[in-house]
């Protein structure tokens, strides 16, 4: 497995190469979720495809008092991990040569950014569309695989790709849960074991609104209400929001409909959880 | 030669041909400037190339005020000058399949936009980047070929390319004039009889601007109070703006030094043309 740390070693190593390729971006800290996105990409790859995870902390989708600087980037584990599931070379540059002296050109998506995160996280998405742009345009994959726990990152890049022509196969893939059913995420490391302990309660919130939706209820108000009740009964929980949307838009519904989105932020002391479920 | 409008039937073709492929934007009306750079695309592509012009006058560039619905499209004699000069294929798609409904993503560069035309055209480059990335995207040129008269265009995509990772060569052609100076311009059919006769106005500042840049002169405010008075003896000119500028970053200078840019956008009616010259 080949650990490329320019755009040039990168482009390079494509063009000694041959294959399909399939990239899997992330902020490294891997664990099984991204795993299961290394393994779909080495399935959509196939034996003579090729495989690249991009392990990438991007410094411009971290607001000024977010956790940029403490990210976890246990690089070797992740490396470790990535040969273990058959990738065939992880993209690990600097920030630094990412965002060379005077960068000055960003990619924004204005309609499905706006809300959720987006509202809670100004210029989040720019970084995000930025930097899966910039990726796509080193690695140049045939295909891209993303988890399905950023809900809105997913659908925000769908439409940045939609309105940019950009000639890349995308796929999301299931979110992948601890035991308790808490979505795997590499900020649950900053959890403390009282926050651990209570932070399942999204999962639970969000199933429960989906039984009830399964029942009969397609009150927006209601059904977020449910989400509401089960999280209030984590003392330490925080919403920042909690949001019954369009699956594809992002836009408020107030009368849900199959495909529709449940989703919500919640904190545990510092950390902010995201967790969504379809309808 | 194909005339492909859609982005569906561009890629099949290119998928269908093979070879080098070399592209040269346009917002058609083409005249002996473009067809300087379709000839040197043409070399650039070589024999067994492939040279797409595409042929879209691109709404997002264009202000609420300015000249969209008015701007020529005279497209069977563009589609002939293309031929004639050996392009292989027009990419000529309309407004609704390039800005589907929904559309919502952006390209904005943010420095090297902001002065001169950027300030006078609010929105303007961010419609020019969105449009170029997007013929990029669908084109998948190895090169592209863009003319020096729109000097900051050139600077603006140039960064663009670089802070994106841009997979494409980029070619800047020199301005072809008129007998008299004028630089090519489709907006120059705008002009009346009037108009037309004094507009080298423009071209004859800026010469004797450089004249006095190499017989020692290096101050901006001089250089460009020479252009202004010479522009001054038309009566009809109206100036937008006459800026010394750095010639990468387009960022104003009090001293000019050698590679640095006069650059200066004036109205003749409603018409406003623009030209450049390097020190």
């Amino acid at each position: 497995m080949k650990i490329l740390k320019t755009a040039n070693a990168m482009r390079k190593w494509l063009d000694a190469t041959t294959g399909r390729t399939v990239l899997v971006p992330t902020m490294g800290a891997l664990h099984r979720g991204h795993g299961a996105l290394i393994e779909k990409a080495r399935k959509l790859a196939g034996k003579s495809g090729r495989v690249v995870v991009s392990i990438f902390v991007n410094p411009t989708q971290f607001g000024p008092k977010e956790d940029l600087s403490r990210y976890p980037r246990p690089f070797s584990a992740d490396a470790e991990m990535c040969q273990k599931l058959g990738a065939d070379a992880i993209f690990h540059p600097t920030p630094e040569t990412v965002y060379p002296p005077g960068f000055s050109t960003y990619v924004e998506e204005h309609s499905v950014a706006a809300g959720l995160c987006g509202a809670s996280r100004p210029g989040h998405f720019r970084g995000v569309c930025t930097v899966v742009l910039k990726l796509f345009n080193v690695c140049r994959p045939d295909v891209a695989v993303f988890g399905l726990k950023d809900f809105q990152q997913c659908r925000v890049i769908a439409r940045m790709a939609r309105d940019l022509d950009v000639p890349v196969r995308l796929v999301f893939a299931p979110t992948v849960r601890e035991s308790d059913g808490l979505a795997m995420s590499s900020r649950n490391t900053y959890l403390d074991a009282e926050q651990r302990a209570q932070a399942p309660v999204l999962r639970r919130g969000l199933l429960a609104a989906q039984k009830a939706f399964r029942a009969g209820e397609t009150s927006a108000a209601k059904l977020t209400a449910i989400v509401a009740r089960q999280i209030a009964t984590a003392p330490i929980a925080r919403v920042d929001y909690i949001a019954a949307v369009d699956g594809e838009s992002l836009e408020p519904v107030t009368k849900l409909k199959r495909g529709d989105t449940i989703a919500l932020a919640v904190f545990f002391g510092k950390t902010r959880l995201i967790d969504n479920i379809q309808t």
